[in-house]
């Protein structure tokens, strides 16, 4: 039999595209209330303008066609990242910093890794553009478990990382060279011990100084010896001592996969019950025309991960007997009920699942 | 200058598209209220499974590619109505009649017309599966009013049509040959009298049954001689009747466009404003696997044309200045306030739109 969609989509039903609209809501709401405001760009962009908003940023995996009106290539969003950098960096240019933008929406890809196998997904998100300080990522953090919790989520955690530090090190006390870089990071993320002492062995303390905040932050100040890293460090316990008692925290320096285009700061998010991050963040760098560099610091949700630990829903749906006044309904509606009419005389409260049944004026609980 | 966008798409900027974001929660709240739930199918599906779902329907102007895992064809969707049609005759397939479900989000067209310029919009709707019965039109319609109230649209007006009416008069009291029956529709359609003389004379009375709904529905009454007409009639007439004083009704039993797919009736959505329709329904027919039919009645608004006729936004953002403490912030946003906090000394409260400042531990007006 011929799937009824194609490998990597799938429909949301109800009641979970309710509740999944809900978390959106509620998510977005949250970050409302720290002055971030919806933008929403469209679904497809010029191919190459998309991919070249994000510092170090590339446009992979994204459905591409060719436009019959400008017969150039156009592209499906893979991200919305991209997008509210090219809103900030060009339509709001001339808007004073930092501009605070909010967004929610689908996003494509042409083929997905084999352990994610979505090719669609909802991206929820704030992005902060003109600044990547302290202050900026305090907040930016702060929006993020502020909205994880009005989305009823408990059990906290961020993981940190550092997402330059290879790079820094390389550039400064511990030289590598330039094509070992790449390498060096992948092994490095990938925990690889024997590998990077073959690579660049001065690397090695810092596959230790992965794990529990704290312990994580010694480690890394005793590794620090030329002060090189003291103000990333400096910044990310600021940034953790602002979090409450709530938030779970560790600290995994030389993570890269994921957090390609961020600058100084990249973190994931988690939550009790999903199994996997529910969300990720970290500062970057916006390119303006003509090759201008911006700071910004921002965070994605996923609300698909969310939903996965959300417990059952709640469905009241009152049942209007056939032939139930109209005025009598929109009485019940006004007062907060879902109501759910019989259109025929043969339907029933059974049929349309309905929890509470319309007789003599009120609503009378069917069990 | 190379535009930013593709021709036909654009950005949504604050403040509209947090206004676009509460018109779009109000009415699904409106639909959730008459018992229907979101479905959120996917952006892709199969092309030639997307074309097949609604009788009549087929799949004009969509983004088509290849998918490198299945080597087959898949669409982005132009229209989310045949993808419910989808979900209710197959994953909803069991559920018993009708379902009732409501849904959000954009459809993109490969091209659009020169009148219509946008090839990406948002599409918000129900659809009731499994009647296409009075009651049933009359629910739906009230939905649709229903919304349009709640999102804060005045001077409503409701053009019906009657989109099967030249297929059922050529099939029985005034035959007309079936390859002139489309040009018959067509020139019906666009009211041109002189064409309808010279192809089916017996059919220009219709022209002239068009407009305010009571003068229409008598002379499409005294039209119809043979009473072929009668049950539409009395339908339509019984869906009038059901309407507030409050909605314009007229009648255009003849327009097609735009109802390729409707069966006995179609209608368009208009409020005081709106430069076009913000939205249309109607009856159709759902496609089962093997054959099997199935009646549905359902209606779609567009946001961006509904929040074309809103009035200014207000916003009111209350300026943290730099050090604000984080929980001054927190109790004033837990009051309800919107809060921008400066994250640098130099932030401004004019620079961040802000109306309040705050100060002494409240909110003091700016302006």
């Amino acid at each position: 039999m011929t799937p009824l969609l194609p490998e990597g989509f799938r429909d949301r039903l109800p009641p979970h595209a309710d509740a999944a609209a809900a978390i959106e809501a509620r998510v977005l709401e949250s970050a409302r209330l720290y002055g971030y405001e919806r933008a929403d760009p469209p679904l497809v962009e010029y191919a190459d303008a998309l991919g070249s908003r994000l510092k170090d940023g590339a446009l992979t995996d994204a459905v591409r066609y060719v436009d019959p009106v400008s017969q150039r290539t156009l592209a499906i969003r893979p991200d919305v990242t991209a997008q509210i950098a090219r809103i900030a960096a060009t339509r709001m240019g001339h808007h004073p910093r930092p501009v605070r933008l909010s967004y929610a929406g689908p996003v494509l890809k042409l083929r997905s890794p084999e352990l994610a196998p979505a090719r669609e997904w909802r991206q929820i998100g704030c992005e902060l553009i003109g600044l990547d300080s302290v202050p900026a990522a305090q907040e930016v953090v702060a929006v993020a478990v502020s909205a994880l919790t009005a989305a009823g989520a408990t059990g906290l955690s961020i993981d940190f990382t550092l997402p330059d530090l290879i790079a820094t090190l390389a550039a400064g006390p511990l030289p590598v060279a330039p094509e070992t870089i790449a390498t060096l990071q992948d092994r490095l993320d990938a925990k690889d011990a024997g590998a990077v002492a073959a690579i660049a062995p001065a690397y090695l303390p810092l596959i230790e100084a992965a794990g529990p905040f704290d312990t994580a932050m010694a480690r890394l100040r005793a590794f620090d010896t030329g002060q090189v890293l003291a103000s990333r460090l400096d910044g990310l316990a600021a940034i953790a001592a602002g979090l409450g008692e709530g938030v779970a925290l560790t600290l995994d320096p030389t993570e890269r996969h994921g957090f390609e285009y961020q600058s100084w700061l990249g973190f994931s998010l988690f939550i009790a019950g999903a199994g996997r991050e529910v969300g990720r963040g970290g500062t970057y760098t916006v390119m303006h025309e003509g090759g201008a560099e911006e700071a910004a610091t921002g965070f994605s949700l996923y609300a698909d991960a969310i939903l996965a630990t959300a417990g059952p829903v709640d469905r009241r749906r009152l049942f209007l007997p056939f032939g139930t006044p109209a005025d009598a309904g929109a009485a019940m509606r006004a007062a907060g009920w879902v109501t759910v009419a019989a259109l025929e005389p043969g339907d029933t409260p059974e049929a349309q699942l309905a929890t509470h049944l319309y007789a003599d004026g009120e609503a009378r609980a069917l069990r």
